[in-house]
């Protein structure tokens, strides 16, 4: 774990350093995707069993209708769901739905002074692809993040995509998939199932745009099928940013460190503090927590190799700090959490209050939890109701707003050496 | 040109070829720009000279300094360009900018029964690059569009990169910089530009998303820096749908396809009418007016290779073929409008009624003339506000709250095998 102290004469040259860390290796799987995208584009259903037999031991005389999870299969999964996670999803479903329909956007139209009516609507995509890791990350908390979203959006088709290794799925992540209101769902993976969804085959129809996380074979899929369909963001490992002052627990901050660090061994925990008494009692509890943790070897390997403590003068320093980390996750436990809050420019989520631990959001706070990572919560959002619409402009002139605006539109079409625009105002005015 | 009847038994297989038509042949130039992005990243200035002086001519002596157009520059810009354009100009800006100022979305914050507060806020990009291209299609209209939204948005630094081969930028171009509050300027192109303004250089700061058109290496360098910056949509050949029924005027109807046609001979015109006397006379009529056309050659390939009549029993047969389609540009001259308008999912924008071309969107009406070509329309929206702002959710739990939702995100979090996450909130609770 690294320390800093901003009032070190090289501090600029070593934050520098710790923002320009690559916490991924980009693994080459390009061309075995593109194989693969390539297959399954011809061949549709035979490609997708072929290689959903190769990688996930479906029987051999499996047809592509047992691709399909049944809405039986469903029904068991959620009789055989332990009610207590059951009943969390249900009031996690309900909260991001409540916070979710508040994003709904509102559509314009107006009609100005020189009688032009202009304005936007907006529609929902068609359809949306949702892709759902197998293995431990396949978590149900992140279908509802996914989908419940898009059914507020009013998208008519969702399609879940899952693999399922020897063909068993996390009953929750289907009983997520049923509270959602997800439509279909198949037992797919990997980049033939990106594949699937974006061309189409015999049994999965296309869809407008894929969602949801998935390994480098996925992301490589979702990257090559750019442009074909829509997709999300491409997900790096997460991170968390605690701003903290002397009055925050040192065990509450740990532990929250610590839940950001348990994701990945590429995951990243970071506290800023103007107190070293915080500072070193973090450090301590830290290693304390990490034996508690069953997940302590991936924990241990995130804060040692990515984890930080900065100490600053004072906590308004960390600002500038924080807009150039630009973090997924902001926790800030200090006396003047708001006011600090304020002047964040660059954050995906910000957690208030020694009350408000990050894992409040992962579940069942109401705002989404698939958010901006590696620095890109400098230039995008978490994911919302508005990644599964579209705005469509409108535009109508009288043809009194038509003479009125025409021949400035004349003058720029021939200034920009397109006479053909000019002429299609022109002709209608007789100019 | 390709004429289909929906009426004829085939026309099901002869849509989707019409669909599938790829109008792009991508160019293979990602080793080259790979290689240039390495070396601008590695070397700044020394490496931007260094291509601009290959590329574009600039003087073996010239600095650093020099790839920057002054104010005086543009001063001198402004008073070189004819008057006519320019107040055009200055009435399109004012236009955009009363459009795209009620895109400006709300921040959001409540506070619910259990007492949790939450919401969000929307904060501007810290900065934008726009590149602009050079040669022909350097247009004065597209510096409006792409920089007009980046400042309602609030974005305090947007820094502009031309090419200006042999020193030569268009006037009118430095002109519509001024108008919309660019606020940097630089005579540089290419892949070397976008690498700049990614990682920057002594001369030109870095930004946090890059936005504007570019030929096929400016294209590659924006997809390959995207991550350390955010991007733009990559556009693809212009395109117009125009639906019409026998009340409208063939002449008007063929200016507009060939408004489109001139664009590029990769660019698509295609006219859906339920008139066989419209659709003879827009035929007849292209032929006529394209010997008026200074683009001819251009407009009349695109015509040949892309372009399209198709006819249909009835007008709103026609609806499922426009979402199939999702054209960036849908022109509906028909009696039923806007009831035809209201029926489309997938376009980029809507022009209403017979007094409407779109080179009246393209320059003054108000709304972007960034819009989604080449299908993409079924998922993404023009250019607007939201793509220079980014939201930022806001949570926050007092210790009731925090007691009423805990359970449910400890029971999540043991669920999901993540304990360090079930272990910061049961921490807080004494669970």
């Amino acid at each position: 774990m690294l320390r800093l102290d901003s009032r070190h004469p090289d501090f600029g040259q070593h934050f520098a350093r710790l923002l320009a860390v690559k916490r991924e290796v980009a693994e080459d799987v390009d061309e075995t995707v593109r194989g693969i995208i390539r297959d399954v584009a011809a061949r549709g259903d035979a490609a997708l069993l072929d290689y959903t037999r190769r990688f996930d031991g479906l029987g051999p005389d499996a047809s592509a209708a047992a691709l399909r999870v049944s809405p039986e299969e469903i029904d068991a999964a959620v009789a055989a769901s332990p009610p207590e996670p059951l009943a969390a999803l249900a009031l996690a479903k309900a909260r991001i739905e409540a916070y979710h329909r508040a994003q709904v956007p509102a559509d314009h139209r107006e009609t100005d002074a020189l009688g032009v009516t202009l304005g936007w609507r907006w529609t929902a995509l068609e359809s949306v692809g949702l892709y759902v890791p197998g293995g431990t990350a396949s978590y149900p908390s992140s279908v509802l993040m996914n989908a419940v979203p898009a059914k507020v959006a009013g998208v008519p088709r969702i399609a879940m995509v899952a693999p399922a290794p020897n063909g068993v799925t996390n009953p929750l992540v289907l009983a997520a998939a049923r509270l959602a209101g997800v439509d279909e769902v198949f037992r797919v993976g990997g980049a033939q199932a990106v594949a699937a969804l974006a061309y189409g085959t015999a049994t999965i129809a296309p869809v407008a745009k894929i969602v949801g996380p998935g390994n480098a074979y996925v992301a490589a899929a979702k990257r090559r099928v750019f442009g074909q369909v829509g997709i999300d963001m491409i997900a790096g490992p997460s991170e968390v940013l605690i701003l903290a002052d002397g009055s925050a627990n040192p065990d509450w901050v740990a532990a929250d460190l610590l839940a950001q660090a348990e994701h990945d061994t590429a995951a990243q925990a970071i506290l800023i503090t103007d107190s070293d008494a915080l500072a070193d009692a973090v450090a301590a509890a830290v290693e304390g927590q990490l034996a508690l943790l069953p997940r302590a070897a991936i924990a241990a390997a995130s804060w040692r190799d990515y984890g930080a403590i900065v100490r600053v003068e004072r906590l308004a320093d960390a600002v500038p700090l924080v807009d150039r980390l630009a973090p997924e996750h902001l926790e800030i436990e200090a006396a003047e959490a708001e006011a600090l809050a304020a002047r964040v420019r660059n954050a995906g989520a910000i957690f208030l209050g020694a009350h408000t631990p990050e894992a409040i959001g992962d579940y069942v706070g109401g705002p989404n939890h698939v958010l901006p990572t590696a620095r890109s919560a400098r230039f995008s959002s978490g994911l919302g109701v508005l990644d599964f619409m579209k705005r469509t402009s409108l535009l109508s002139c009288t043809p009194e707003a038509l003479r009125a605006l025409g021949p400035a539109a004349v003058a720029l079409g021939r200034a920009e050496g397109l006479d053909g625009h000019a002429r299609s105002v022109a002709i209608r005015l007789n100019l």
